[in-house]
């Protein structure tokens, strides 16, 4: 590979996927929804300036890493503990209601696929796609509101924890069937053992690292260290437990969550995230998108998978709510709340694309079901929590 | 490539840079020597555990860039003003006294050849070799002593980069023998268009971009810019004017030393650096070098042509250092800052045997001399400068 390709393409994204951001933001979308677009204008689409390559897709594949890595340090576990059942409902009926749902929507379009055909896993991925809620949004959202931590944003906050966690494990367990040898018995075991060695390990390494920390805070190790831990696990969670990387990323920061410098490594996770490694991960989705092989037909999924992804998150967490003992507005706002999609659902498009479980001109029907919900959320979050619930 | 291999190597590296790095400081050697010698460790000399590959040299290239940004960044502008014709005294003689005593080298083991001949063109090679300096090894023990922006620290790092571009001028010259397409004044045109363009443009992007850190400030846009333009500069400096981009970068950084938010870029680089790309790049180094090549044969020649190549710049420099008024321990200091050499001279290298003006067997002596002296300029320039200079 020639080193000046890479000085040259990695100008070009930096700088351009910055503009997109900003641009993005300025229109009321999260950046990620501007990097992407910087990737399809960038890519064979349109400008053809930026090939991927073997450099780009190293240098995203250590952006999600960071990614998931960032995700599992913001992890509050005290929460997760104390908001208990409720959440744990919630975050389980929406997960299953738009993985069924967007199973079903696959084979309403391609066609009836019995279970364990090559098609039926294809339909399947599709709805794995939906699973995973991105909560920043809301997050965000909350926070101007003041609602954060009453007891419906509380419920909100763990559901959306839980469901990541949840998300992974479906992530883990359809990817696991790419292998035509793998047994579903076995799938489990190798998924259980995992987190067992990763809780054992994890703890063993949380008081070692803890030392450290005690011994020399805010020092470059700890970061370095807390990096090193997230590419091992990856590693080693991929290569001899067949489970996605970026679960062992996930997993490595909620080890490391509890750490007095937990927010510490993620700063600076953070700024080489910004800086390279996000971009550059967002942009290749664009430049692996081609706008010319889309259709009619992957126009028209498209819709009906925005529509599906978005109502299967609000029926599935509202029904859950219901059940929990939220009432009228309130079930409405939990579902609303957690319907947003962003990175996660990215990053689970993408194992797919590399796994051949999706083809990539799916790639278009996930990125306009992030920019719809990331619009759509706060809107209507605001609007349900402007007017008064005194019908409650 | 394999994508799990990436963050298996990145893993290893990173931690394994950091253990020898923290050793290193604490046997009183900077940490790149740990991370040099962890390289050593990890390559094909004696654990084979890591391979250098593509994506490992892209992100070192990148280590390079980032580390030259950085030094262009931190530089004093009143202070390289009242060094600069010092410094281009210092990198004349620091080129020309390598040059003579390389080829002297040449003619000592393999028998004198008369000027025009083929095998004095070898000879005169083999002094090219030497000529031209890496000082990014050095950069970085000047940053780690804080003495980067101090005078004689500022006339290194300009020797260094005037350095540069006089050996490239000598590589032009003596590959023109062979190759009748390359003209001298060609190439003095295009150096000097390169730093006209770098002047007009600077100027004019400075004050771009100094308005835009007056409206957002310590936003993540400001250090996105600036490392865009570092990595554009280094694309541009090579690609069209036949520069190293090495010089591109820090011309980049000199561009940006003055903006108020210049420590802050710095900063944010600095995070960049020292987390990945740094410990890759001098990782990178140990992992090029297998020690099991080097026979019996060479053997002699390259050890007489490392301590030619450190000697002879030693000399050159000091010399013209102790012309230009410095005296004492700041003339070592100049020389041996002066004396290490890295990824210029195996380009050159390359080329030579590209051209058929080198033997590959040399390539030892280049790598015994790449290594060596970015193992002892840390060590001596960090005793050089760890006792007081009352004598001065």
């Amino acid at each position: 590979m020639d080193k000046l390709q890479i000085l040259r393409d990695l100008a070009i994204i930096i700088i351009i996927a910055k503009v997109f951001g900003l641009i993005s933001r300025r229109l009321k979308a999260p950046q990620v929804v501007g990097e992407i677009v910087a990737g399809l204008i960038l890519g064979p689409s349109i400008l053809k300036m930026v090939n991927s390559n073997d450099f780009i897709s190293g240098v995203a594949e250590i952006g999600v890493i960071l990614l998931m890595f960032s995700a599992g340090l913001e992890t509050n576990i005290p929460q997760l503990r104390k908001t208990g059942m409720k959440a744990t409902v919630i975050a389980c009926s929406g997960v299953f209601v738009p993985l069924v749902f967007g199973t079903a929507l696959y084979m309403a379009f391609y066609g009836w696929a019995p279970p364990s055909s090559d098609d039926f896993f294809k339909a399947v991925f599709i709805g794995t796609i939906l699973t995973a809620t991105s909560v920043s949004i809301t997050v965000q959202v909350l926070k101007e509101l003041g609602k954060i931590s009453d007891e419906v944003g509380t419920t909100i906050l763990s559901a959306a924890i839980i469901d990541d966690v949840i998300g992974i494990l479906v992530l883990t367990v359809v990817m696991s069937f790419r292998d035509p040898n793998s047994v579903i018995s076995d799938v489990i075991l190798r998924t259980i053992a995992f987190f067992i060695l990763a809780f054992v390990v994890g703890i063993l390494l949380y008081k070692i690292i803890k030392a450290i920390d005690k011994k020399h805070p805010h020092t470059q190790r700890i970061p370095i260290i807390g990096l090193a831990l997230a590419l091992a696990l990856s590693y080693l969670a991929d290569k001899y437990f067949g489970i996605a990387d970026i679960t062992g990323a996930y997993v490595a920061g909620i080890i490391l969550s509890s750490l007095d410098d937990s927010a510490y490594i993620d700063r600076k996770m953070d700024v080489n995230s910004y800086m390279i490694f996000g971009p550059v991960f967002f942009v290749s989705i664009g430049l692996q998108t081609d706008l010319r092989t889309i259709d009619t037909t992957i126009m028209l999924f498209s819709v009906c998978f925005v529509i599906v992804g978005l109502l299967s998150k609000i029926i599935g967490c509202g029904l859950a709510g219901f059940l929990c003992g939220y009432r009228n507005r309130d079930i409405l706002k939990i579902g609303v709340g957690m319907m947003t999609r962003g990175e996660v659902a990215l990053i689970v498009s993408k194992k797919g694309l590399e796994a051949g479980m999706m083809d990539g001109k799916f790639f278009t029907a996930v990125i306009l079901l992030i920019v719809v919900s990331s619009i759509l959320t706060p809107i209507i979050l605001k609007m349900l929590y402007s007017e008064p619930t005194n019908t409650n």
